[in-house]
């Protein structure tokens, strides 16, 4: 590409994270020369409706249109960046973008995760960059942290809290004890969570950006599809009072380890003891601990989404482009992973939470016990209430054991007639 | 430079961090080409005595020598790498070595921080990489950070705990409740503090990494002999004990903040509410937090030193060079930062602790809230306890006030006779 003293970009999409990056830019107006030697100029704005009302003005210059060609089809147009989500036409637009010798940058982490092999192969055959910093955790620098600043070092594991919307709600629950379903409500008043939740407190959207993550680290592809994932939305605020009891918060982890046997993976409630990092992260903040070979932990916290914290990571994708760096989009020489050795999940080996309603008859401790230890499950600390007449809660920890032998040991336990109430059993993040 | 299937390096020290890359580089030996292409050789060790035991076997194939020129005349290797601190013979190396047109990476936080302006001039003049990740907070990748993931952020502060063995003895006298000195002897024993330990828990090391960190996050020079320090050296437990009655930690932090008149920054010990992620950092870990226009805050955790965790941060230059990325050596376009504009330090405004030994009489209270009110200080919090006969201290935290006005207040405090030994007083960190 000729080192121009502009780089003209068109953007798809002038929403959210379409104004964020406009604001961000002015913001930046003076430094990103000082950066790279050249400015940042927005040309072109592809939207469905150009009259509608936005929440930043187009900036002076720029101007709108409805027609994709616009962009593909002006040859002073350096860089689309695709803001508009979802999985069709986002997909055709940084296709053809590509195809037109144009770098990209995207902040679409579901486009990526369940179907961006083909887009990093156009990217790599025309030597173009294909930006994601924006589609993993807002504005924390994690793509390029693991691209470039730990990329020595052997990913032994990585823990994330990359739903905002999820760790508001718990968050909520945690400091007020409400329940989820107002948790909920309150968060879509304020605008943190969408009117249907379902991608988020589904944990499905954590899972993506958990896809893109386990593929910066490790250069494998764990498919979504293949996943194992679990959401909030059926927990009690009864589980987080016991764990806040037994020293845990309860937080949505997207969570990947390097084991002997293959990859283990998934996004699951699950506590983290008050002495993590992690358990600290309140709010709307993301957070994602990488344990490397040589860099032990390394910890990041900021804000998971937002306009301007979104924009700040097209930016530094956008940056690399203005300084003409090579690209580097997936962080290793490869651009399709290979496909990840996955430890089958029912030998994942984990401490657990769990709570059982039971009847408060003699001997219910004993039997629960023993199907655990049937299963090679030990109990490490338990709690017992009274509450209920003739049924009462029981909370225990165990030591760890593999996801089999709880599926085992609960199926047991329903065979025995001791549950009353369909069991809670969430996994407890160990110290390494 | 000609692509080669390794790069191969030349070591200048053989340490704790020289042994740290060694290992780290074999843990990552396979991981590497597949993120470069190329492998990394270890070719040649500089050192000063080749018959001491080493922590660490020499790599295979590697020699040592106790001749520079073994290194700077070998056309065969392609970067350089100091490890040997100290300032005059790595400074002779690092010049030497990029006037041979080899790349650099160092660790050496005192060298850059006083006197790296021609070392940066050199690297440029020769297309040449400067690397300097590791000798800043260790396997925290903030250099990276600074210039590439937040590089389109107008920074508006930046608050770090940046030297580990200072956090190590601060740590243990909060938790153990023990004086400075045993907290010392014991980080000592326990190799986290040198000897002659002045540089650490002087402040001084702290503000070498800062006045790195200034140049990355704004491309300003702010002179390291000008930049305010006070180190940890006079702290007593009894006021770290009343900062947690307060709900705070004491911890030695290194600022820097950009207001309407310039840079504020120095190095101090500085209270930290509890409910910032930074008091919660503890033993010989460093975090950095860094406020962006754009990403708002940020934070990121790790260790600040030992083997591998620098020796993380020296590959992940070392990758940037096998990449054949173009050197980003500032993160500005300009090699040389401009003077910074520095605020006077007499006018940085912030909430004060303070701590008086104030004989107890009737009328005490009111001639030392006087004396601050006459400066324009107001008193936010009192801790008044009876102590020894005679004797009280009195404790109290402050709205902001500047710290002219808080030398004015102890300078009348000492006229008017009120103060039996002398008077405690740190800076708080407000929220921004």
């Amino acid at each position: 590409m000729e080192h121009k003293k502009e780089l003209v970009l068109g953007l798809a999409g002038y929403g959210v994270v379409g104004t964020g990056l406009a604001r961000a830019l002015e913001e930046a107006h003076q430094l990103i020369p000082e950066r790279t030697g050249r400015s940042l100029r927005i040309k072109t704005i592809l939207v469905r409706d150009v009259s509608r009302p936005r929440e930043w003005p187009v900036p002076e210059g720029a101007r709108l249109t409805t027609s994709l060609e616009d962009l593909l089809g002006d040859p002073e147009i350096d860089v689309v960046v695709e803001l508009i989500g979802g999985t069709t036409t986002a997909r055709d637009i940084l296709r053809r973008a590509l195809e037109a010798g144009k770098h990209v940058v995207t902040a679409n982490k579901a486009l990526l995760a369940e179907n961006g092999e083909d887009l990093f192969r156009l990217a790599a055959a025309g030597n173009l960059h294909l930006g994601f910093e924006a589609s993993v955790a807002g504005g924390i620098p994690i793509v390029h942290t693991l691209r470039n600043g730990l990329a020595a070092n052997r990913i032994l594991s990585l823990s994330g809290i990359l739903n905002g919307t999820c760790n508001y709600i718990l968050s909520e629950m945690t400091h007020k004890g409400i329940a989820f379903n107002q948790a909920l409500s309150e968060a879509q008043q304020l605008g943190f969570a969408e009117a249907d939740p379902t991608l988020d407190v589904g944990g499905f959207d954590a899972a993506h950006k958990l896809v893109l993550l386990i593929r910066l680290a490790w250069g494998v592809e764990y498919p979504y599809t293949r996943l194992p994932v679990q959401g909030i939305d059926t927990m009690d605020p009864v589980d987080i009072a016991f764990a806040r009891e037994l020293g845990y918060r309860i937080k949505l982890l997207g969570h990947a380890r390097m084991t002997d046997n293959g990859l283990e993976a998934g996004v699951f409630p699950t506590l983290l003891h008050e002495s993590f990092l992690l358990s600290s992260v309140d709010g709307a903040f993301n957070a994602i601990r990488v344990k490397g070979s040589a860099s032990r932990s390394v910890f990041l916290h900021g804000r998971g989404a937002g306009a301007t914290p979104t924009g700040s990571a097209v930016l530094s994708d956008l940056l690399d482009i203005a300084r003409d760096a090579k690209p580097n989009n997936t962080g290793f020489l490869r651009q399709t992973p290979f496909p990840a050795t996955i430890h089958n999940p029912d030998e994942a080996v984990d401490p657990y939470y769990f709570r059982l309603q039971v009847p408060d008859n003699p001997g219910v401790l004993r039997d629960v016990a023993g199907a655990m230890a049937e299963n090679g499950i030990s109990i490490a600390h338990a709690i017992q209430k009274g509450q209920a007449p003739d049924i009462v809660p029981l909370v225990f920890m165990t030591h760890k054991a593999t996801a089999l032998a709880v599926k085992n040991a609960l199926a047991r336990l329903e065979e025995l007639g001791l549950l009353r109430a369909a069991p809670v059993c969430y996994r407890v993040l160990a110290p390494e």
